[in-house]
């Protein structure tokens, strides 16, 4: 099943095998595990997981937010803008627009509410509540991709340079 | 805030008077009607009712189906792709690839499952369940366009000629 | 010549060994037998036919259609918008716009008359002449896609549920 | 009808007003006049001519040659591959690929004959024999554009600096 | 000058009155102020700033770094990949890659090397020698985007929240 | 490290073997040999050269021009736009428009002056001063191929037939 040859995403499967399974994926009622990572948890349906999304431009995030203050934290989606739905709980979100406005869009949001992160933007959603929180977002690219802002920047592999990373912290 | 000026899709807004409600929407939460149509009711929430979706490629739908044959029937979204995820009920769902192979690829799916809906392919949603279903769908489109086969072909206005639909019911 | 990989579309022949014939078909020419399918022949000048159209987004077709009632039946080019001219005969021809309003664009086509079918949208050419028609077709894609409707909804293989056919039947 | 406003392309109509003819032409059987221009004539259905191709990406040419000599000179299409068939007559037809090594493809096409230009390669069309030719064309644009390369050194507007000419004339 | 109709980017000029300086700007030879902004300074000829851009995917920059620590901070362009070359000095450059690996791709550049920040990834530049240094590069976009990931999350206006960035800073 | 698979630009390397390298060029800060060629010579960092522009829909160039009439002769890059500044010299350049207007642009540029040429359209840049100049380009395309016209049209490998040249020229 995995290809020695790379394009630009990923190979298709021969027509003549594929199948309904391959259009197929189960899972999404499972809540994800809030116990980590600054109590926030993302099931992301992207083509890697889902492979009949190969070249369709679409993908399906499940995301769950612990309470009291589960964050899914400040990050871009390099190649998608996303459009959320709460599902059940309270969000507060956000994103911030280019420079030189970098302008705060953000929204306390209610079961049934809609909110558009537009691509390559820092965005960000927090559950303050007292329950938890879930939501459900679709991206406009089968692999959107994730950068974690502060991961990227100060948790990288190897570290950047301290020389710019002090430089940074002193500027904040 | 209607526009005299037409280009292919919506002209935008003056990003000086934008504000953070042209990218919220609210009412996902609320069940469609679904007493009409063939027992089942779309709330597409593209462009028109989401301004901030303008140029961004992706929509949301929630789709409502009451119980014992509530019926979303075959349709084509011109301009996306969809991906749907099940939240209450069960659905026979499938879609038809071109021809000349015709092959169907249909699943009945539960809360929680995933199906893709390749674009401009004829699809199809089901509920033979004895309770109301929800699904929500992502849409790889700010405009998905909706083309139902039946009434496309049988119910234009002004109808098709005669000398067609009727050559055409002959040949089914 | 027949690749064991498979991306969106197809591989492309090693530059190399690229030659004239490549990019070369014969054969338009030819009127297609119209004794079957509804007395329409489409003979299409895609990718899989004339190699040399890979990735290049456009492809030819000629349709023949026999008198008396020769018809290209309701169907979509998933992939493609088709710019037709009449080349022998007269065609009733036409398109749908998609819901709500399900608008009817039609119009009967004499030699040297050309009519635009947008991408995705239900259309169909009708011969109700006494003399068989002949058109030419670019089409917007180097594989255009054909899904004809009728085949798909009834004709699918295997078979779309009998619950959901009747139904729809019914509906019409 | 004509906008004050222009965006990439054409503005489109406002879509309660459009109506078939936006989507009709008609002359594609008449010959054009060969009797100047290097013996050739181009009627290009362009956006320009069909409003109904805005924003579809594609167009149609039927191109007449005088017999004897009947030439369409060397250009390229900025916006577009064309792939071309032969309605009467014989055309000897080819394209250069690109540096560094500028290979010909060339081939004499007859009635039926199919061939395809590349986007951005020069090419040429030409009646060696001795009765008008005619052939049909689809272009990957709505709006192609047409840089006729001789036309374009040695006859712009204002003409580029003789210091040039003279010295791309001596490497010729 | 300024139009009243908002596309997405710009609308273009009436092509009758495009002129030469429209596809002009001077100045890229000037220095940049490097006393201010953590020691560098970019002059970014987008469309903004030369109209001939508009549509056509590349845009041109220009960045000097102050000596002994001139910083480019770590940024995202939403909507372009670049690839910077170094005129003068030395720079010692990154990116890093998406989750969940964050792999650090940095290098030391002298004059004449080249390196590839692509689409959507945190990237940044950093001049640790002793004397000024320069480096121009090209953008895929008319219209990059600049998203500086400190001003962004810890500067927009209004705030984010406290109990966010609180939680952040916690994290990092 | 030569793939055996062809497609439309080059296939991928394995991500798990990607290094700082991929994404690394050295040496434009040499000047080309302008001892040929018209007295002019171009180093262009595609994606033949540094592999990490793969996809991504930028390249860089250096020109360099011989000093009393190095000439860029007129050309064409038939997949991208460039943008071009001048780091030394003096140069004149200009590109022509498309049919029926065959506009020339021109202007004579110094030393931090920027020019674009839109994709497809012939351009040249000429050095009539009495010092070597050097420019740096963007082109909106990791393969941005290169239509020298001359050569196309009158050096192609084979040749174009006699008929078509002798024609072409007495036109001229």
């Amino acid at each position: 099943m995995k290809s020695e040859v790379f394009v630009n995403g990923l190979v298709c499967k021969n027509p003549n095998y594929v199948k309904t399974e391959d259009f197929f994926f189960s899972g999404l009622d499972k809540a994800g595990d809030t116990s980590k990572n600054l109590g926030s948890n993302v099931t992301l349906v992207n083509v890697n997981r889902l492979a009949g999304l190969n070249t369709l431009g679409i993908s399906l995030a499940r995301i769950d937010f612990a309470p009291y203050g589960g964050l899914n934290p400040p990050h871009i989606h390099p190649r998608a803008t996303e459009v959320l739905t709460v599902m059940e709980g309270t969000l507060y979100v956000g994103f911030v627009t280019s420079a030189p406005d970098f302008k705060l869009f953000s929204k306390v949001l209610n079961k049934g509410d809609v909110f558009v992160f537009p691509q390559g933007l820092i965005h960000f959603q927090f559950n303050f509540g007292a329950v938890p929180a879930v939501a459900f977002a679709g991206l406009s690219s089968q692999n959107p991709g994730l950068v974690t802002v502060a991961n990227a920047v100060f948790g990288s592999n190897p570290p950047i340079s301290d020389d710019v990373l002090t430089k940074l912290k002193t500027a904040v």
